[in-house]
């Protein structure tokens, strides 16, 4: 499989899987969104197969809120073989924000760190060209060792 | 049903739903439990009486880890009707601990932001005297507004 | 001096140098408001009676932004003695909301555990009547404490 | 100036100045370790060629603990112009480890975000190889954009 980004080393181009994901991601936010309170979900397939799904959790207090990715790798676990084989973050936009489609988005800082913990080999689906891909049709799926180079390790 | 901690407002005695709480937040660690990766569980009750556990989730960092509570809270949105009637958090002691026993903890500070963010309503099964109680036996139930006097609010 | 809010044991009411911990948090805050950015500073006074000031680090993503008070915390112990007697927190309104005044805010659950941490003995300014107080008239002090009832120990 | 590392884009050799950012971050960690509590210091050079150190505020709660970066950033702002030119962080090994000496660490994820968020032309010193330079003999310097690619945006 040819890498289209030669930026981010081992990047990847999309299987129907990962359409699929993708797609998965999008249907728990369109029937969960909430403004300020649930503005992103994940989904996560497993090295079996399997796709777990996860979503934000907002907190009056921001720095309190937790990220969908993490909600999706604690159901992998409890309710799967708790690997992470591929996942993707998708976030609805706004009340305010004029672009209305709902996008992929590359995970945080702390996600990164977290999934790369919990499964260093897991490859995460992101924009090709960051916040300008609505439909996902220029998304691109890299390792998540490549959005996290020189890893803090104890 | 009478309060048995006058020192929180709104203490109540368990019921046989809580003790079954405590147990399924019991089993979820015992099956997941991995030192420092999976050291405490939560389960949490919906007011239609569902039951979803959480694990918690460990990270190199430890400021990026998860706590069990959101990833209860987040299956009880996409799995359930979203709401906290009641919930529970234990916790398995270190490897290198001399007291085995798992014990119910109260939730952090951050939790108890999210939990009261969620749910106002909530209530929480801790100790009745914390860091002392591994049988559950002299636990008490309390609102989660309790747990957090003086909220945070915008 | 006379406990003013029976529901927070040990309350006490505001000394000279409480208005003044006010007044540098409100400075602190003039002087480095910038929306979205910097919204909330605190102030801290050491038991040796020196001051010093902290600045809420907004962040792209909410939940890597740094609340005002470890600030102030991580200062104290750098260029102070490292205790802390009084700790207070002012908020700047939006550029939207309607009321325009720097109020005093409770701290979040996150930062309760951090000063209970770093000093159990601590005490927080807060306002008598939460998200009404904007001249900080009728703020009350309290303990650390009393604001993380059953905290978590292990 | 020479990059050394080509798998990090724009990575820097040391200056003199990067050298004593590093002697100040070790020395504030020699006078301020305390086994858990404050296990990791940063120094952080402005534009304007001030330093300000930082410290790891430990957490009983590991997840509510406070990276060293955040508070050396903080001062940055309050104290000096707030820009981060170049910003390093040094680790104490744990009472168990056998290997006793401080080393340079990688930032966390999530101080990634932060320092990007806050200077997005920082520099960051970190390890030429992570895990193994308890000297700083081999640290590279590197864009913060470098260990952030793809970085989330809203």
């Amino acid at each position: 499989m040819p890498a289209i980004e030669p930026g981010l080393p081992g990047s990847l181009s999309l299987t129907e899987a990962d359409r699929a994901l993708i797609e998965a991601a999008r249907e728990t936010l369109l029937r969960h969104y909430r403004p300020f309170w649930h503005m992103v979900a994940a989904a996560l397939r497993t090295r079996d197969g399997h796709v777990f799904t996860g979503l934000h959790l907002g907190a009056t207090v921001g720095r309190l809120s937790i990220c969908a990715e993490p909600v999706a790798v604690g159901r992998a676990i409890l309710e799967g073989d708790g690997t992470i084989d591929t996942i993707v973050a998708v976030r609805h936009p706004k009340p305010e924000e004029s672009v209305r489609a709902i996008a992929i988005v590359p995970p945080c800082g702390a996600c990164r760190e977290l999934i790369f913990d919990h499964d260093p080999e897991a490859l995460m689906i992101i924009p090709a060209r960051p916040g300008t891909d609505p439909a996902g049709a220029t998304a691109v799926k890299v390792p998540v060792r490549s959005l996290l180079p020189a890893p803090y390790q104890r």
